[in-house]
């Protein structure tokens, strides 16, 4: 099976890595921008790699321990355009319960333990997909993404992070991916993330990896949400040593209206706060309460000068994120960022199982 | 990849349309005709197409807010024997709860507008399937298909019905071959749907699709059932325009026994009333205890003159619906008639998805 | 499509017969022993498998009324390494209920006979899996499998045993085969299965096919288990005339101390009785209680005489069943084991739907 040479040429051209990929950082330097090159080329050539089938018998497991569309199908349409198989786990529903602690005696509910279901996925499948979100209360733990790293431990096969509690790598590319489409070279371009209201204590997987791709873009990123509703300050970190490397910036901001000044790229999520009054339920409710309406992505907000283009991962909740206005017009770029989670994704799968 | 020549020649004859298919009325003149010509040819090179794939990277998701086993089994093999990659969604589980009401503040439950929903899944897959039923109580609103219409509106790749409120259009598809085959040539030929006893007040598509299945294929169609049982006046309407731009004829009766003589095809299927005092809960409980035996189809009802043949769109209740010496006999075709689901599908598919 | 030589000279060398695979004990005279060289070669070529598509546009589907993580998984890799279609249904999730009973009046729960469920499936499919626990009480109709015996007697199509409560031969293919790989000759060689204990009074139907793919490969093996915990009497009489045709013995012993002296193979599973005082739910936890801890497999277990390599078909309660040492350490083959289920089915796919 030969690729079409402009294929192979830019999977050549990205680095090889451990094959893990959890918070998107494990590729070395150069590695994610060869991965956008690599999206691009996949989606230039697709209708010719759906017939050659460059992954033919290799199989993608995903696991989901919580709900997915976006990831789901496009995970999945990504490995029929390669012509690999997909397989969709959702533990709880048809599947044992597992164990994940060490040297625990197995009497109770758990039939399985993470050692032996991670080891016998990886002899089945070349890859292993798994989305878990935080179980909200011990954010010291669960920034260390326990579920993703015993999987990745065990399962002898790269695991890929389809969201955790720390990072949304694959998220992350689509982003990168679909600024690079937007912008050309978005080096020197201002991407605004900033925080919006949501009913829920949402993960903050999704703004760690939005502010990485867009550091590793070389933009210079602003970051912008209420007093109380900090990012782990590793994430943080991550953040500014990427624009360091890529000739960005990285700067935070409690204040809105300074953050959307001169904005090219304006992308919105939501997340609950892990630390402080807001993280409590109550502390959440109030926070939504005080802020829904003053947070909320309007055209206006988008139009303080040149138009700012508009992003959001999906789902969204439309009028109390973001206005129907911005999401129905023109300005909006949601639907090409989604499309892009297939492109990107591809790309990883063909990096880690086609060579 | 060149398409078998008797495939291609089927394919060409089908005229084009914009796509959906949610009442299965949407094909223009000769459509549906040519839809069956091709589903009798994909049938007779079948083992030819798998190898050939000619849907290879082509994606067809079925969501199923409603339980299947028939129409997700046959789609998905359908779409394995043309290459074609099938995803299986149901909403609710492990999947985001949609919010379908324009401009709606989504402060609640719904986490997504079906407008992002089908946009990017439109961004995804080649076409879309949904199987909805009506929520009872609304009809006026329940008719129009409400859930397909909004996929519809905002898919952007065409919107399949695989079973609706108002119509079964791919089981419309099925009955139709499934008739052909029977009879050859069945303009002339009478074709009996009889409503028939039920515990449960189910949809009425399958006998709306039943009697235009018949009607476009020039037969002679009685449609039978008990006072208070009226289908849809648009429904009745479409099949006697059907019936008479075919050359057949369609008329409706209370009278089962008059039905019943010198009937070609018998068709059962039990559908709930939705207007008057069989339509709430109490009255269809009601209905059903006086009418139980009454309107069960026995092999008697078939044997009136020439043997009629039997049909049910499956799942059916043994000795509620039909006795058992007619599933088990061989005036039956129920098992014909589910597996050209498969068939119809496949030429659905391929005119849709392969040129 | 030509296969590779050796592999059509190992598909050529499996005798034909009937199509069902219930118990594992249909294939004639030599079938597990060709079935086994048969996955051998199928694993050493699996790569070019993966190309050719020997099964394409074949179609099995697994019906899973109860929970599986490796056999839903092996038998859809096995199926997308064959290029074969896995379909995977869980009556109950989106699909309707089953009546069994014939003649019956289906005027309350069930939608769908069997009848007609298992024929339509047979219209659609090419090969049906079905895993069914035995429902505890009624062990004289359980023993026959019930829900197995009447799938296939309708299907029309091959129909696998995905575990029933009587047997699990897909597990006992992979079992003859891991057995195959770690002795090389295992004629002559000792295997012990152990009874283990658990929380939960759990099928034997493990049990049953481990003993006879240890005869059926002419070993010698010992069953050994704590009073009351007899294995169905026909079941033991299967092994021992499968001992007998192929040159190996079957003994049982309550003494564990006994049967572990000489072990070349230990294999592990717990299984709940099904007469006498430990076959309620109650007795079952006092014989828990009174037996844990003796019955665990340790590694001192294994290291008796030359060190026996231990066998489990997972998935396995760490230190109840087995202590971690043993599965941590260089004596356990169960990621092996489970591997082969994917192989072992890989061989019985080819051999059912492949010529």
């Amino acid at each position: 099976m030969t690729l079409p040479d402009v294929v192979q040429a830019a999977l050549d051209a990205v680095p090889r890595w451990d094959g893990h990929y959890l918070t998107g950082l494990e590729p070395p330097a150069g590695g994610t921008a060869a991965l956008l090159d690599l999206a691009t080329v996949v989606r230039g050539n697709h209708v010719e790699l759906a017939r050659l089938r460059p992954l033919a018998g290799k199989t993608f497991a995903g696991m989901f321990f919580d709900p997915s569309l976006r990831t789901r199908m496009s995970m999945s349409v990504a490995c029929a355009k390669l012509g690999a198989h997909f397989v969709d786990l959702e533990p709880g529903s048809g599947l044992w319960t597992l164990e994940f602690e060490d040297e625990a005696v197995m009497d109770a509910v758990s039939a399985e333990h993470v050692r032996e279901a991670a080891a016998v996925l990886g002899r089945y499948v070349d890859a292993l997909g798994l989305r878990a979100f935080p179980t909200r209360g011990q954010w010291e733990t669960e920034r260390t993404q326990p579920v993703h790293s015993a999987f990745a431990a065990h399962a002898g096969v790269p695991v890929v992070n389809l969201e955790g509690p720390f990072a949304h790598p694959c998220q992350g590319l689509a982003d990168a991916l679909t600024m690079r489409d937007l912008l050309g070279e978005p080096r020197g371009r201002k991407m605004v993330f900033t925080w919006a209201p949501h009913p829920k204590q949402l993960p903050m997987a999704v703004a760690n990896s939005g502010i990485w791709a867009g550091a590793s873009l070389g933009m210079d990123v602003v970051l912008t949400h209420p007093e109380g509703f900090e990012l782990d300050a590793e994430a943080l970190s991550a953040a500014a040593g990427l624009a360091d490397a890529n000739g960005g910036s990285f700067t935070v901001t409690n204040d809105r209206n300074e953050a959307f000044q001169g904005a090219d790229i304006v992308y919105a999520k939501s997340w609950g706060a892990v630390t402080g009054s807001a993280s409590t339920a109550g502390g959440h409710a109030d926070a939504f309460s005080s802020l829904k309406g003053k947070w909320l992505v309007t055209e206006a907000d988008l139009r303080r000068g040149a138009p700012a283009r508009f992003l959001h991962c999906l789902p969204v909740r439309r009028n109390v994120v973001v206005a129907d206005e911005v999401l129905d017009g023109e300005l909006s770029a949601v639907l090409d960022q989604a499309e892009n989670r297939l492109w990107g994704q591809a790309a990883l799968l063909l990096a880690l199982l086609g060579r």
